[in-house]
C-alpha cells in the first residue's frame, strides 16, 4: 500500500492539517519558529490526524472543526516527543537532530510547553468543552504512563502485564482519543463512537508493540535512531521482557541493568534477533490488530471503514 | 500587614483553593502523588489564586467556578516553576528540594506536563471556552518569554526595554490572566474587567522587579535559594543591566559571561549591594505599583479594591 492511498477518503484533506501545522510554525519569534519547524516538519506519518478525520466521516464531516482537532492531536503528540527526547537525551529522531540536540535541552522543555499550549488553543476551535476535557484527561494519562516508565527504568522486576498497562497510557490513549475526539466533533452516534474508541485503543497497542519490536530488529537508517535505544535507556519493552522470561537466571538485560556496559545491549539485540521472540511479539501485535478490526463491526461498510481496516495491516507490516 | 489579613474578603475562601490543590495531589500513582505534593505544598503565597477570587468579587462571586479557576492558575504557575527548575538545574526552591533534585530531571519534565494537563482540566470546570482560550494563550506567551530568556543567556547585548518585555511575558501575563479570568467567570462588566487586567499586568511587573532585586539583596535563608542565582544562570535582570550601564567598559557581569567564574557573580552582588542600584530598581517597581493602583480607579470602593491596593504595598516591601 502506498502512502498516497493509505488514508483513503481523507488523504486529500490531510493537506489542510499540514497547512494548520505550518501556520503554528509561523510565529513572531525567530528561534521559536525554527524549533517548531524542526519538530513539526519531519516526515511523520500523521497517522493520528488521519484517525481524527476518518472517525469524523461517520458523522457530520465538518472540516472547519475536524482539521484544528487533527492538528492539535499531532501537536500534542509531537510535544510529548520533544519532551521524551529531552528525558532520554536523544540526539536523533526520524533521521533528523532532535530539538534538544539542535538547540539545548532546557529550551526544548519550553518549546514542548509552547506546543501543549498551542494544542489546547487548537482544541478550543472545536467549540466543545467536552473535547477540551477529553484532551486534558488524555495528556494526564500519557504523562502518568511516561512517569511510570521513568520510575521503573533499570528495574528488572517488571512483567508483560505492566508493560501493556504502560503502553496503553503512553501510546494507545492518544490513538483512542484521536478517534473519540473526531467522533465527538462530528456528532457520531454513541455506539459508533464507542466502536471507534475501541478501534483506536487496540490499534495504538499494536502500533507500540511493533515500534518496540523494530527497536530491536530494525536498522538505524530505517529507524532514524540507534538500534536497542529503549534498552539503552533502561526501558524494558516486550522483546526484552520475553528475553528475561526465557533466560531468567542469566541474560544480558539483567547484566546491563547492573553493569551499564553498552556491549550488553548489543548482545541482547543479537540474541533477540536470532530467536523467535520478534515473532512472538508480532503475534501479540496481530491479536491487538484483530481486536481493532473486530471493534469496527458496528460501523457501516464505507470507504473510511475499509481504510481503518487497511491501517491495521499497514501498521503490522511497517518497517520503520 | 499579616498574611491572615493580606487577602481581605477572600482570605477564608482560599482554603477551598487549598483543598482543590490537595485533591490534585491525591492520585492513584504513588511516585506521582509524592512529586505533586512536593511541588504544590510549599509555602507559596498563593497570590495568583487570590487575584482570581478578588477579581471575581466585582461580579457574580460564584465559588463553584472561581475556585477551580484559582486552583488552575496556581497549578499552571507551579508547573512552570517545575520546568524552570529543570531548565536551571536548580536544587532548592522556597527552602525545599526541587522536584528535579528530589527525583530526577527527566521525571520532573513529565510531572510538569501532568500539571499543565490538570490545570487545563480545572479550567474546563468554569464551563467557559473563552477562559480556556485565555489560559492557552497565556501559557504560549509565558513559554515564549522563557525561551526569550534562555536564548539570550550569557549574552550581554540586552537592554532594559528587552528585560521589561521579557518579564511582561514570563510573569505579568499570568497575573493579568488571573485577574481577567476571575472577571470573565464572574461576568464582571467590561470596563471593570479591563481595569482588573491592567492592574494585574502592572502588579506582575512590580512583583518580578522586586523578585529580581531580592535575588541580589536578599539572603539565602529568606530567599530559599542562593543569592545571585539569576546571574549565575546567565540571566540578566534589572540590577545587573544597570550595573553594566554604569560601568560599561569593565564590570564583573561581562567578565562572568566570558570567563564563567562564580567568584565574579559574588563580586557583582557585592557591587550592587553597595550601590544605589537596588534603590533605582525599586523606583521602577514603585512606578509599576502606582500604575497598578491607578488602574483600579474605575472600580467601586469595596473591601476587595482596598485589598488589591494593599497588595501593591505588600509586594513592594516584601523581603522574600
Amino acid at each position: 500500500m502506498t502512502t498516497t492511498s493509505l488514508y483513503g477518503p481523507v488523504q486529500a484533506d490531510l493537506a489542510l492539517v499540514e497547512e494548520t501545522l505550518a501556520a503554528v510554525c509561523r510565529v513572531d519569534h525567530e528561534p521559536l519558529a525554527k524549533m517548531l519547524e524542526l519538530a513539526l516538519s519531519g516526515a511523520g506519518k500523521r497517522i493520528r490526524p488521519a484517525l481524527v478525520l476518518l472517525a469524523g466521516t461517520f458523522g457530520h464531516y465538518r472540516l472547519d472543526l475536524l482539521v484544528p482537532l487533527a492538528a492539535s492531536v499531532e501537536l500534542l503528540h509531537t510535544a510529548t516527543l520533544v519532551h521524551d527526547d529531552v528525558i532520554d537525551n536523544s540526539e536523533v529522531r526520524r533521521g533528523r537532530p532532535t530539538v534538544n540536540k539542535a538547540f539545548q535541552n532546557n529550551i526544548a522543555v519550553m518549546v514542548g510547553d509552547y506546543m501543549f499550549a498551542h494544542a489546547a488553543e487548537l482544541v478550543t476551535r472545536t467549540g466543545s468543552l467536552e473535547v477540551v476535557k477529553l484532551f486534558a484527561h488524555t495528556l494526564m494519562v500519557m504523562a502518568k504512563g511516561e512517569i511510570g516508565q521513568d520510575v521503573r527504568a533499570y528495574d528488572v522486576r517488571q512483567d508483560v502485564q505492566e508493560y501493556l498497562a504502560r503502553i496503553a497510557g503512553k501510546t494507545a490513549s492518544l490513538f483512542a482519543t484521536a478517534c473519540q475526539g473526531g467522533a465527538m466533533v462530528a456528532q457520531v452516534p454513541e455506539p459508533w463512537a464507542k466502536a471507534l474508541w475501541d478501534y483506536g485503543h487496540h490499534l495504538g497497542m499494536a502500533f507500540q508493540i511493533v515500534d518496540d519490536i523494530l527497536d530491536f530488529t530494525g536498522n538505524e537508517a530505517e529507524l532514524g535512531k540507534p538500534v536497542g535505544s529503549d534498552l539503552l535507556q533502561g526501558t524494558l519493552t516486550l522483546p526484552s521482557l520475553l528475553l528475561m522470561q526465557r533466560w531468567p537466571d542469566d541474560n544480558p538485560v539483567q547484566r546491563y541493568f547492573q553493569e551499564r556496559r553498552p556491549e550488553l545491549v548489543a548482545e541482547a539485540v543479537a540474541i533477540i534477533r536470532a530467536s523467535d521472540i520478534p515473532e512472538e511479539c508480532h503475534d501479540m501485535a496481530r491479536r491487538f490488530g484483530e481486536a481493532a478490526k473486530a471493534a469496527l463491526t458496528p460501523l457501516p461498510a464505507t470507504a473510511a471503514r475499509r481504510t481503518l481496516e487497511g491501517l491495521v495491516d499497514y501498521i503490522l507490516q511497517r518497517r520503520s
